[in-house]
């Protein structure tokens, strides 16, 4: 069988498949997780790396948001372990008739962003590419009986999220222009799109608490997420719709669909199992560190993945933005 | 100054002059070296990155050979400040079109070199992208007193070279069939082009000796490294031809000349400014770990670089490949 998937393409597997591949190819149990953990005495290294093309991933013109961006998936990832960010690389790959400002204007939007995390470009590469691609790596640290893999959930779990959903998704209407008249009100969506607020505080917090059995940062959207989530961790779950923390600006242009509110992506939420008799201090604690914290499900023992209602339930599909995969 | 350089483009401006705004820009004194250090109790946290195109870097047509070259390129940063390594992240952009067999193939490159140096894959991300490029980050530690920087050479160090120059460009030269016939009974040259051995261990017993002021790899030939070491040092130096240990396969084609010997890289090898009282121990140490280490010229206050020979000698020049300046 694996001969026979060794013959195809990209575009005939998708993302997730070669992957799959990949981590038995390598057998190594830590590649599915958010970030690689390496002891280190009594702490963990983490380790993150995110490629991103500006034609596939950020097709807006302003590089200094593209830096800030490829800073902030990085640093989420490390947020999402409980990690307290050490350093970023940022490899640039542009093609030779780029302008040396687009350059400077990239560095300096990932140069904020780990400002505002506390911390800052440590190196890169850059090299001649035949279209602009950033490359970054995060680096992080942290105790490690505190580390929160994605592989930990058990049943009874409550599933609690960061922040909100569909905030990135308002932005990207409203930037495409759909949201029409009612979005120019709004102020806030499109920078939420282009940049970012990783949940580096809050991942901290949470962590310290050790009452967290699992964590997964939220770039593909709730639902992917949540099945990676069970995935790893061999459970089900089931999410509550009422319970969602929709964002403001997504009702208001009327778009809180499941679609955008749950497979869009582009949220850097925390979503998280938490220990049944830990909710409150973990709440808690995310919420000290400056963001709501909503349980919107919880982990169940069945291995499917549904989401319910007041009187309905029904599959969750699996969404979110897969690579190579040919889009029906 | 810094206005009219932003205008202009990065083929216009090279990518030195890029890096070094880019530089002045994070103003971080490390981002010069060939790693980044990061202080983690007595040790330093090492990383490094590397972004290869296969267009641009490695036209032949073998994806195990390009995934144990990114893998070789970025160990030999972490080999070049004295580092053991620790994990290896690969990122892959690659055309949908692209097979998984080919994706797998490059995997088990990096994979085989990895393991070889007693480090492993441990993460990565895998991307559409326009053409083939694998990006490369490297993690390593050491303990921080033993750390060889590439800005450490004082005036009277000895330059230390371990192995030997042009193998890689003999290499290149057969595969190319420039070499003719007496290329046919040489095996050694193209594995040295394809797959490149990183000094790790001659690196890291340097460093135990402390006797060590400055170090960095070849990866650009060894003109282009003398250079780079002696700006950062704030120094000059004089290479000694005759003491160069040019690789006997590039002599047998007749190609020893100072273009191939020194300007054309590929040779991973090790350049260090070592203390004049230090000789002898470190070369015991690099010759024990298992390569040769030859004294190739002296580090002077005087700050150029020159070549000399027997009753000769002429200013060096900065050779080895720019990304994005035009080829003259």
């Amino acid at each position: 069988m694996s001969g026979r998937m060794n013959k195809q393409t990209l575009s005939e597997l998708g993302e997730r498949r070669v992957v799959r591949q990949i981590q038995k190819l390598l057998s190594d149990k830590g590649i599915g997780d958010d970030c690689a953990f390496i002891p280190w005495g009594r702490e963990y290294l983490l380790a993150t790396t995110d490629a991103i093309t500006i034609r596939t991933h950020l097709p807006w013109r302003s590089p200094r948001a593209w830096g800030w961006h490829v800073a902030a998936v990085n640093l989420s990832d490390i947020a999402s372990k409980g990690g307290e960010p050490v350093g970023l690389l940022l490899s640039l790959l542009l093609p030779r008739e780029t302008g040396a400002n687009i350059v400077l204007d990239i560095m300096k939007g990932a140069r904020d962003c780990c400002s505002r995390y506390g911390t800052r470009v440590i190196g890169g590469d850059t090299k001649e590419g035949a279209e602009i691609c950033l490359i970054g790596t995060a680096l992080g640290r942290m105790p490690r009986g505190e580390f929160m893999p994605r592989a930990g959930a058990r049943p009874g779990d409550m599933l609690g999220l960061t922040g909100e959903l569909g905030a990135a998704a308002a932005g990207f209407l409203m930037l495409r222009g759909e949201a029409g008249k009612v979005a120019r009100g709004l102020r806030g969506p499109p920078s939420r799109l282009l940049l970012p607020l990783p949940r580096v505080a809050e991942g901290r917090a949470a962590a310290r608490t050790r009452k967290v059995h699992a964590s997964t940062d939220l770039s593909d959207g709730l639902s992917a997420s949540v099945h990676q989530l069970c995935e790893a961790s061999g459970t089900g779950a089931e999410i509550h719709w009422d319970a969602l923390p929709v964002s403001r600006s997504l009702k208001r242009i009327g778009m809180a669909s499941e679609d955008w509110v749950m497979h869009f992506g582009g949220d850097y939420e925390l979503l998280m199992a938490v220990r049944p008799d830990g909710w409150d201090p973990v709440q808690n604690a995310v919420e000290k560190a400056g963001t709501r914290f909503s349980m919107v499900g919880r982990v169940t023992k069945a291995r499917t993945v549904s989401l319910a209602g007041p009187g309905w339930t029904k599959p969750l599909k699996y969404g979110g933005w897969e690579h190579f995969r040919k889009m029906e």
